[in-house]
């Protein structure tokens, strides 16, 4: 299932596991002149396998998709958005887009796990077990004192970034969210807002992940930031009684509201309708609303971005603003 | 039809004449000690008279009815708000609600004929019927210079007060309505706010009404009146083509949001659900929505007032609010 309608509690939405690899003795991509062949070679080590892996995946390369079939990989986050422009590289695609493989990207490979939820020692046993699979046929750039080679030397180590994304209405509303997030900088963890910088972020939507990849192992980076995340969740998860037994009224009437603004608008800005998606998805999530449409509301915050929503047609602002409100109206 | 649910062209909502009379030769209500027998003879000049109009017409004394009983016939505007406290009068209604006779309110008889739409010369016409068949048991007070003698001099001459209820939302909107109303002052034309006053009426429901009784025809008045609605009609119509045809989407949007709130808000004060319903009432007349609801838009309008909503319960500002919501979540 597509990690962004499998959302378990509403809290922690998906877990994503990055591993990054180089292969011995070869420059990294950006000074590798003839990436083909190299390139060849990582993607015969999952196709070629002996392992059932093979023939999960399928291989894509970049060259041959449409600009907005790569958009299409961003949003699902399959791709990384500089790759919408990258004619070089390839991704190999499991079936169920729970597993991607950038190729030629800023490394080698950049191994990637997302699953809906919390997941964290699932995807990583997963992670390993693909990257175990690819290091049968290749050798990997790796020193026994900085680990596992990488182009960036803040992916040395484990080359590995765990992350969570998580969705914080309620400690955005109550005005908290500052406060708890500032209160876990300093611990090797890093939190950035999936739309927006730091603590701004629309939508409510938070990726905590481990900013340390060198001098932990795989398994002390996940159990450092599952306390972290456990933590957080409980703080969410107070903030909504809170709202609810203090502040019911106006805190129903807003997402109430929110919830009949996108059902009618005729036009909405992507931050607006990010503010008011994330509001229904809370109300979804404490059963105050049923949401019956075509599209969860993480969904259509996914599909309603600027660059998603004007990307092949290359509509004006204005025009943006009524595709993206037409999207939501019949989805929702 | 009750006239809030026979509007016509969505600009001109109704009509009403009140024509104020008097008993020769007998106080006003106000310094009148026994007002019983009076009433009665004011009563009989309807109830056993030999017109059709005697089995249309029912009496209410006030003293028999309740609070609420009251309460919805002031929103009815059946009674004036001021006999809601008062137990010595009395009300003949008909049987569709288009004609009241107040006896013993601020004069002895103040009769009323209200219709849903553009009806003056309808309306005039009929109340000229009903003061004839009173006055064929009845010798009014009447002076050759002042007319019909009342117990408010502003009223004497004809008698004779003329409105029209209209909705000019777009006037409002494009910030003309002051321009517009003011234009007309002067010329012996009252404005009111059918909620609020002047020219920030709530709900942008305006009484267009003679201020003089005194020194012109019935006809006379009408005609004058006339000229001035159907001036402002135009206004409004054009104000209306301009949003739609100038700034079409924000127009549209503005008024698509006040339904989507209007349908899903948990809570909802009274200026705000007034001028929501005045836009889906817009929306509507424009058939830019199409409401389905138990209620129109005027009379969610109507029965939302806090007098009417917190009534008869006592209930606190918030209850209220809350009530309200639920009142056009239910009905709209």
């Amino acid at each position: 299932m597509i990690w962004y309608n499998d959302l378990n509690d509403g809290i922690i939405l998906s877990t994503r596991i990055r591993l990054a690899r180089n292969i011995d003795k070869t420059p990294f991509p950006s000074r590798l002149k003839d990436k083909t062949k190299v390139r060849e070679m990582l993607s015969d080590s999952i196709l070629k396998s002996n392992s059932t892996l093979s023939k999960d995946f399928t291989l894509y390369e970049l060259s041959k998709l449409s600009q907005s079939e790569k958009t299409a990989m961003t949003e699902e986050h399959l791709i990384s958005p500089q790759m919408i422009n990258d004619n070089e590289g390839a991704v190999l695609v499991n079936k169920d887009k729970t597993m991607s493989i950038m190729l030629m990207e800023e490394d080698h490979i950049r191994l990637q796990i997302i699953k809906g939820g919390y997941a964290l020692d699932e995807a990583y046993d997963l992670a390993d077990k693909v990257d175990d699979v690819m290091e049968e046929s290749l050798t990997y750039a790796f020193d026994e004192k900085f680990g596992y080679l990488t182009a960036c030397p803040t992916n040395a180590g484990t080359g590995m970034r765990a992350s969570v994304m998580m969705h914080l209405p309620a400690l955005v509303m109550t005005g908290n969210i500052s406060r708890v997030l500032q209160s876990f900088s300093g611990m090797g963890i890093a939190v950035r807002g999936m739309y927006g910088e730091g603590t701004n972020a629309d939508g409510a939507l938070y990726q905590i992940s481990n900013s340390i990849t060198l001098g932990l192992s795989e398994q002390e980076i996940i159990e450092k930031l599952k306390v972290v995340v456990n933590k957080i969740s409980d703080m969410e998860k107070q903030a909504r009684e809170m709202l609810m037994n203090n502040r019911k009224d106006d805190f129903t009437d807003k997402l109430m509201r929110s919830y009949g603004i996108l059902k009618y608008a005729v036009k909405i800005t992507s931050q607006e309708a990010k503010t008011m998606l994330s509001e229904v998805m809370l109300a979804q999530n404490m059963g105050i609303i049923e949401c019956n449409g075509k599209m969860t509301p993480l969904e259509l915050m996914i599909k309603s971005a600027p660059s998603v929503i004007g990307g092949k047609d290359n509509l004006s602002p204005d025009e943006r603003d009524k595709k993206r409100a037409e999207l939501i109206r019949e989805n929702l």
